[in-house]
């Protein structure tokens, strides 16, 4: 393939690692200036790409770039955006082309969940349709842990790792009085329970969570009522995690009825919902802990495995697409779990585009409020390692653009 | 004094900080043996006392000890309980003097807030009442920062730094998108603004909030919605920080009947009520974040100067308790700001009791909806520096009675 310039783009939900992965494209673009010109980043995802609107990557401060590793949110923006099939609309297909050409981008990267993939595999299968050779790479992140055909997503192990200890702190909390609270964790999660599932490692200091709900299983109130008050009536304090997606509503959530372009309800207010009944069924006092945007954005505590993991995915989407590799995502193979290995394979982006994965079923309880020791030994290594010098002054030592 | 044994006690709402407290009273303790026989603990707070359910520190496993400094939480177990008037009703402190005098106490220390104080004052005043020599030392501890007599209460700087950074990474969260939302973080806060202004700390790296309300301030929902109309059109994103205690209150508050022995009403909900209203009234999509008792739990990323001063006002009080100093709170005393240094001092517990010091004027904005330079100048000393070693394999390695 001749010299050719990069075009990278973040795409959904923000991860506390995602500019790991941005870092990771641009230090490993820079190793190969025999077959890489530039490199560009679309502003806001594809929206970037179909407006014209790039960021070129001048900075060659290697130490101003490492400070991407702990800032949060999409750094160069993010978007929701569905791409219609070419088939049905092809007008932001030709602006992308238009695009492409002009900058003489020869490797594109869109780093994403499984709606982004499919934005990738659509992007991949036009550009193949009209013949204009570009390596089209997928790099995924997500802090849902959704995506098939990989073993765990860059994203995960971070909000993992926060989730754990929060739930550490909020039982230490909980147990300083001779009577505590019923204290509800809403944690993200529209359709499985990955990160729900993650509050369960604070078990391993004896700190778990009491009880578990994630989406994956049908939710009864009657059961969930009975649960708690038993707990409570044995330990005097209850904590429960659980996902914002469990099929469980009340007057008091917001925004239910505003949906994303790609048909997603928002969520959030569960917890306010639960803690309603709690206290008028079973008369007990709650405290509920919505966590939102912190659980994808609390960057200073990622983990330092999920930080590399989320870089070297963006390193080996370079050294893939200047191989000739294209329509795939990169991906993680776990080889072990101790010692924890892995090595980076790859994916076909239509294997993975739209696709979900759900927690397993044997990764839950018989019950269905709790999650068995089979998800900790699979997590466990995911929430490894701390990152350091985040700090300035005790505040966060972020990348700017200034 | 003759030689006589140590009594310590939690009360309140834990930080992040009171176990670090606790550990200065033990380690001072132990270097003071030809004064100090054991040091007992109350299961409790004055509970213990009262219950003679008391816990014999006999752990001389420093290492271990020094877990204290990030475990979260009120350890050794905290309780809200008000003294009646020993006039009005003898009967506690009947049972506290017998507790004393059976475990030989000849130093007390109650380590909370400004209800604490006021217990630790009645038992003072009782003790003197009836000729038992021991001395009475407050030893302060709030996040809410409220205390008078003193520069800053310990537990605040921590608190305040976790806010201040999940600030920067939540504006970063919502600058991804082309059109963020409006965030809205609901901050402890009942009578008192100090924690909620810390959220401006963030601006020093220009990620503060949008718009800050204190309770301090009276709330008009007009303005209110006015001025986060302009912020969205202008720059399509509003964060704010708001107070739990702000008077603004709708129907999916939980708990709001319920109050404390104190007579403080249970808050939190006024997040979800704003939320609603910007909803419902300028059609914006809303995320609300509700911290909870994650604000005062994170141990992980206390302050490093917050967890020092907690440590040497436990010291303090046990180094003035066998000086003979008796009914007084320890205290730090500010001598400079930059470079920030500080004393140690002692205040009258009849002076603290009680009492509440508010977020003076000045600190917060002629329109009401921001916080001053002034306060960042007080407050950015409290959050410096970080605490290290705090994991292992990935979890808070915290202090277990194990």
């Amino acid at each position: 393939m001749k010299k050719g310039n990069v075009l990278y783009g973040q795409s959904g939900g923000p991860t506390t690692v995602i500019n790991s992965s941005a870092l990771g494209v641009i230090l490993e673009s820079k190793r190969h200036s025999d077959k890489i010109g530039k490199v560009f980043i679309m502003k806001n995802g594809i929206l970037g790409a179909i407006n014209d609107s790039l960021i070129e990557v001048d900075n060659t401060d290697e130490l101003k770039l490492e400070k991407l590793k702990h800032t949060s949110g999409a750094f160069f923006g993010s978007v929701r955006y569905k791409l219609k099939n070419s088939t049905e609309s092809e007008i932001d297909y030709l602006a992308i082309l238009k695009t492409l050409k002009k900058h003489n981008i020869k490797y594109f990267f869109l780093n994403g969940g499984n709606d982004s993939m499919d934005t990738c595999n659509k992007i991949s299968q036009y550009l193949e349709s009209v013949h204009y050779q570009c390596a089209v790479i997928g790099i995924p992140k997500t802090i849902d842990n959704d995506l098939v055909g990989i073993d765990h997503c860059p994203g995960y192990g971070s909000s993992a790792k926060f989730i754990a200890n929060l739930m550490i702190e909020l039982d230490l909390d909980n147990s300083s009085y001779p009577n505590g609270k019923v204290f509800i964790v809403e944690i993200m999660g529209r359709n499985t329970g990955w990160l729900t599932a993650a509050s369960k490692l604070a078990s391993v200091v004896d700190h778990g969570p009491d009880l578990i709900y994630v989406p994956e299983v049908k939710f009864s109130e009657k059961k969930f009522l009975k649960a708690v008050s038993e707990i409570y009536t044995k330990q005097r304090k209850v904590l429960i995690a659980v996902s914002e997606g469990i099929d469980y509503s009340s007057s008091c959530q917001t925004n239910s009825a505003v949906k994303d372009p790609f048909g997603h309800r928002a969520l959030g207010g569960v917890g306010h919902s639960l803690a309603s009944i709690v206290s008028s069924e079973l008369n007990l006092e709650t405290k509920v802990i919505q966590l939102g945007s912190a659980q994808r954005s609390v960057a200073r505590i990622s983990s330092r495995i999920d930080t590399k993991e989320a870089e070297l995915l963006g390193n080996e989407a370079v050294r893939q697409a200047i191989k000739g590799t294209t329509d795939k995502m990169v991906t993680i193979v776990r080889t072990s779990n101790i010692p924890y290995s892995v090595k980076l394979g790859l994916e076909n982006l239509s294997e993975v585009a739209n696709k979900e994965k759900k927690l397993p079923r044997e990764m839950i309880s018989k019950q269905g409020n709790d999650i068995t020791p089979a998800f900790i030994t699979y997590a466990m290594p995911l929430i490894q390692g701390e990152c350091q010098n985040i700090y300035k002054n005790g505040l966060l030592n972020i990348y700017s653009k200034k």
